[in-house]
């Protein structure tokens, strides 16, 4: 069976796609000087984006795994994803603290999607 | 392709089923004033009570991810663990530690299932 | 439809696959007196290992979740990583920081990958 990547770098691909599903690299922040709620504004763009070039979209998400590096900015997060998610379409989800790659990264987001 | 989606808030749905597979939630305590094995023990009922709803059971799991608030209780969480998972039917695990959306809460489940 | 388990213990098996794709439990060091970047082969050894059980390899993952107990090891991980990883075949990917179920443990790695 064929395995589609998408934007392959040394380490990973953005996106990979096998077996009806997309598997997408967790987003960080484009301009990480944004606050929590800006950052994750910016993390679900890209995961339109990205779920724009495998042919699906954010109606299709199965499950997301949300990381904080504070737990505190629960709500702020939640602002920006209730502002996003498609009110028909809700994934699964699971929020937890985790301090990320860089400091300045403030919320990571990793989805798998129906293509 | 059809998705099926359950018990649907206002940020995500307990349970989404897609080709073959249900992806649930992560899922907490329902009362979290217990101790971790006593949460452990809840949370793996609502595990059960989500599965039985998109007709599948604990036998079919394929994956978990479990989050313990504190790692040092790791122990306690796998008592709870043992008693409840099928002798025949392990499915793969991961556990770490990581700070949950609320304090009160002190272990997280997330399983994807076979339909 | 039937579901593969491989190398099942107390707690959870090894791998699972089902419809397609191949669940791996979360990998730890075989020798935790090793350093990161020697742990880190040595989980991608374990990873081989269990893909080349279930009949694939690492040309054909989809996705890893990796969690580093600190996170400033990100690089000593990613050396190893990216001696491991097939040129054309990088799998998405997420790293995050979390303690995990022993402090001799530095990185633990979970892979799906199709069969």
């Amino acid at each position: 069976m064929q395995i589609r990547r998408i934007e392959s770098g040394a380490r990973m691909s953005q996106a990979v796609v096998a077996n009806g599903c997309a598997y997408l690299a967790g987003q960080v922040a484009t301009d990480p000087s944004a606050d929590v709620e800006g950052q994750t504004r910016q993390v679900l763009g890209e995961i339109d984006r990205l779920l724009a070039l495998v042919g699906t979209s954010k109606d299709r998400i199965l499950s997301a795994t949300i990381y904080l590096a504070d737990v505190s900015t629960f709500g702020q997060m939640n602002r920006a994803w209730e502002a996003w998610v498609p009110a028909d379409a809700k994934p699964a989800r699971a929020t937890v603290e985790a301090k990320l790659v860089a400091p300045e990264y403030k919320v990571e987001i990793q989805v798998v999607a129906l293509v």
